[in-house]
């Protein structure tokens, strides 16, 4: 029996053979899901199961991680900004990691969160992610090294070093620059006698789209190597893996609920558009291709332009997809590796409720 | 007392001012209230003991308004692509009036709702809107003309013509533009012995943001005058206002979450970003101005990159705003102008939930 339409279904056992992939071709390093990617509690506690830990960017994460028993004490705050209240509050439910890139956060968190062990966040070159993140946050290696100094005066624990490659990174080689700024930056740090206990390679790890990504055995290698080249080894190795673990486990299936001809375009009017799931596509020029296919297989294709329910324009969120001309109102179309950033961006827009989600597998 | 931020405050006195001044400047007018621009029922109920009709969009806010006791035959559902459910369900309610602008939502209509009434979109030159709106939905004068006929044929009644200049249309010229379209179009059709009773004109009524609009005298002035050289007069003048009625009479406060300097840009990070209120800033190159204020008044302004809370970096929705320099964490920043496609568009990324809303006046 097929679930209502719209919904994604997310096959769990992929979630889990995608983590087992991660640890495999990552060994030395602990994984911390980057919950924001798709929050579901089925998720966390599938990834639980595994073993993985978690990394949050807000109290109400945390509080959902709680939900299903996850000990604060593992979980990882990353956001390198954080509301004084979520400072406080985490830190009484036992959260003691916090990112930082910036003075005004570290005087944040030694008042709200005294004694707390605290990373910085590099900014490395993300041009090559997808979707790049160094704009609105991270520091470079010599403030970074200030920073953490600053940290030591403050009361706080110098305590690690992060850097985020940009999401859906597909460059092996953005991993190698970055590692080596932390091994940069561990360096200086040792003359003042400063040993770091985290490097945190946070997220970016690629999920396969239409075009594919680079294996992770080769990420794997090149972080592996690079490792073995810092100037010393930290205890923790971590990483914050969103939508690696997810995304090709949630396929969206969304109805047709109508067609036009427009001009020489061809409208597909679908259960869910840029407000109720599709906004990635909105994030990048030319588009976001997810695989997709339908219920009514063809090779009569034609180039469709597709849009949500919604009687908004913005609502209009990939053009020239080619699926089969014969398309008709009430097929289902279907959005394959959806699992990651689709119904964390869903809206109530105009009334339409965000997709419905399902679960299989375990 | 302040209410905690961060939180949309409305002053439904001023919604009422704002109708009185619409129907005082279109005094042939029938409204119906756009209400995905804020379908808060406190908002629904002030509209609607003035004498406001309704337009929808869905059948969910189709229920939202007989959830507050609104007729549905008194109801616009505008939508030109609806959900085959939708439609059958708002028939069944009572609603007897759909908008279309292709043969297959025709098709659909004349199976679902059996003689409802319909009434055809046109496109029209929306260019000098902010927010254009033809390219999903309209269609031109000659295929309006043919799509009537063909309602006729599938035994509806061909009720309407309707239009969009967009959003904020900040041009008066668009709308003569557009109504004279409708005036082509209804003089075609009495060659067929066709009379329409309804020209609906839309909405697209300007606020006044930081570079102020038009004032709706001057837009009800031109609209007079073109309707009385329309070919005869239709029973209906309708028009689907929402961010003339909301916009002004709302503020979204924000407090200052964290600052820091990067480069030479001064960040702020605040509990309101793109994914929680500011969304449509997003939409425009250049960006979307709302006036703006806070809490610290001071001379010495800085340049700041706006930010919301969350750990994405698309959530940045303002460069170069001009705001006191001594902002700092827990000072609240004020967005006015604020009252439409602010809180309809957020989410609950990052488990920060939307801001709440608070209703003043009366």
């Amino acid at each position: 029996m097929s679930p209502e339409t719209p919904c994604l279904v997310t096959d769990l056992s992929q979630v889990g053979s995608r983590y087992d992939q991660l640890v495999g071709a990552l060994p030395e390093i602990s994984v911390f899901y980057a919950m924001k990617c798709n929050p579901a509690p089925e998720i966390l506690r599938a990834l639980r199961s595994r073993g993985a830990g978690f990394e949050i960017a807000s109290l109400g994460e945390l509080r959902a991680l709680q939900a299903i028993g996850v000990d604060p004490a593992g979980v990882l705050y990353s956001n390198p900004i954080k509301p004084p209240a979520h400072i406080e509050a985490a830190a009484a439910a036992g959260v003691w990691r916090f990112g930082a890139d910036s003075p005004g956060e570290l005087a944040k968190i030694s008042e709200l969160a005294p004694g707390a062990a605290v990373y910085v966040r590099l900014r490395v070159d993300d041009s090559t992610s997808h979707f790049p993140l160094s704009g609105k946050f991270g520091t470079d290696v010599e403030d970074a090294y200030h920073l953490l100094l600053l940290a030591q005066r403050l009361g706080l624990r110098p305590y690690g070093v992060t850097f985020h490659v940009g999401s859906q990174c597909e460059s092996t080689e953005a991993w190698r620059t970055a590692i080596r700024a932390a091994g940069t930056l561990m360096e200086m740090l040792l003359a003042d006698g400063i040993e770091l206990e985290m490097v945190d390679l946070g997220g970016g790890f690629p999920a396969s789209y239409v075009a594919g990504a680079p294996p992770i055995e080769e990420i794997g290698e090149i972080i592996a190597k690079e490792i073995v080249d810092l100037p010393y080894r930290p205890d923790l190795i971590a990483a914050e893996p969103g939508r690696f673990l997810v995304a090709e486990a949630g396929v969206l299936a969304a109805a047709v609920v109508g067609r036009a001809e427009r001009g020489d375009e061809n409208w597909l009017y679908l259960e869910v558009g840029a407000f109720h799931g599709m906004a990635e596509p909105l994030q990048i020029p030319g588009g976001w291709t997810y695989p997709m296919w339908t219920s009514r297989p063809s090779d009569d294709l034609l180039p469709y332009t597709l849009c949500g329910p919604t009687c908004d324009s913005a609502d209009t969120f990939a053009h020239g997809v080619l699926l089969p001309g014969t398309l008709t109102v009430g097929d289902v179309v279907y959005f394959g590796s959806a699992g990651a950033y689709t119904l964390s961006y869903a809206t109530s827009f105009n009334a339409f409720p965000p997709p419905t989600q399902v679960f299989v597998g375990s």
